[in-house]
């Protein structure tokens, strides 16, 4: 049994020293500041292994590399990793279509599972796209795909948008 | 920022020791000899700090207790952990209802969030049950509450149920 | 060809007599008052030969029978029939929790479709009740069963719950 | 009270003409010789007045003008409309996917509503597009819009897709 064991350390910084400064910022440049490595990666980005790679008005890209580290117990990578890259994916979309002091949360996310991911998938990419900004609602789609282009996962997300003291 | 540094340190095993066993036994037999240790857990809970408790048939619970590892880029408990609970807990209530010999996969996963969850939420319980078990689909439903009982999500779930050699 | 034709004839009253005097009451007062006949049925319940049935604090019941008139090219009763009732339970359901001057909206309607419904399926029920009311959003979730209680449908809802001038 | 009173007559001819010589078919066949009127709309179509106006390989287009016999008892367009439409387009985008002598059932259909539709809205064209085909499994998304391009509602479905005597 010694062979099967393994370890990984995550290491993350206090995630409020981004969250506070968000707040000062609309999405796009505090995820853009990320990317630039002035804001420390979110500690969930860290305990799953994966990065934001790209952002743009209404889109966001997320990467990340499958390990054994996210397997559940029928030996393939649990369909929360999707869930969770999409739904990073998803939210951050939305959050670059955002002002400062506009925030938003995630109420209801749909995922599409169309293909099992395991460790020889290699790099994933996840990328989202807003489909609608409204006054109090905003909704968004995103695909998982592997370096080839073939898909994963997809999914959709409705978000509560956050306006001012409303 | 010396200070806001944290590191946390995930040991597991080879999933494939569980995977390879579970082909042998049903599903409700798989669970129980987890949550009696006879098979380690899987490695995505041990990632995400998550355990198995309990499981009858069509039902399966699930307990967590978040940390400051889960939290997202704007302060809060990242809505994959919600995701992947339910995932888990859906997909487990699931497997309780098949038999040695036959599989399943997550097609479809459908979440709810109705509060966000913080450090301060404390122990959060995971439950599913089994709506509908058909020859080739299986549904499911779950909740995840508090230990007060408070609502901080709920999905459901679309199964492909894969017998013998279909 | 002539024996094929068929023909049914629909009768309606201007849904608005209703919509407006809904504004004066709470949710449940004004289906309460729809089910004893002071108001009209809507006219797509009148289109799709469906009826309230029942409400009460938190819920709401519906009936149909499914006839020919609702069949897809594919020889079976259209799944938008079971989306439609879902959707009136669901949308019900939470109107049944909001008290007068308050209004909803669906945002979301997610629907599992476990067997198909035919002329031969009968009678059918589906029932909503209502699983977290919020400050601005509202989940439900329901079921459509036969006569005997068999399951043909289930799904959930998110509503945006409009209050006064917000 | 005179005034407020409405009517409307549908025909239909015998849904079983048309879903008997689709087995004959590809999907793509019998959607052209519909769109061709070699078959009979089904009867959904005629009771909820949409037409389907196009298809190609791995879509299909619908088109309706909302009415008052479209109205739920909140005085809008019963939230049904789009999700028949939806699920209307989003089956008939897979099934130009299957050949002669494959079948498919929807089995989970998603729905997000982001405007309101009423009488005003004019007509409306329902489009949606493959996104998966797989052996068992296949997904689609689609669009609700206007004809000014404005959306109204998207979705996704996921399809069991039932090949011979499997």
């Amino acid at each position: 049994m010694t062979d099967s064991k393994r370890s990984r350390t995550v290491e993350w910084d206090d995630p409020m020293l981004g969250a506070e400064a968000a707040r000062q910022m609309s999405g796009l440049e505090y995820m853009q500041a990320m990317i630039a490595g002035q804001y420390p990666r979110p500690p969930i980005a860290k305990t799953l292994g994966f990065h934001l790679v790209q952002v743009g008005e209404g889109r966001a890209v997320f990467e990340c590399v499958p390990g054994e580290y996210h397997y559940n117990p029928i030996g393939l990578v649990h369909g929360g990793l999707a869930a969770t890259l999409l739904d990073s994916a998803l939210g951050c979309s939305v959050h670059t279509a955002l002002p400062a002091g506009v925030g938003y949360g995630t109420i209801e996310l749909h995922v599409n599972l169309v293909r099992p991911i395991t460790t020889q998938t290699g790099l994933i990419r996840c990328e989202a796209e807003v489909i609608h900004v409204g006054r109090t609602i905003a909704t968004a789609q995103g695909r998982l795909v592997d370096a080839a282009g073939k898909l994963y996962a997809h999914g959709t997300t409705t978000c509560a948008i956050i306006r001012g003291d409303s």
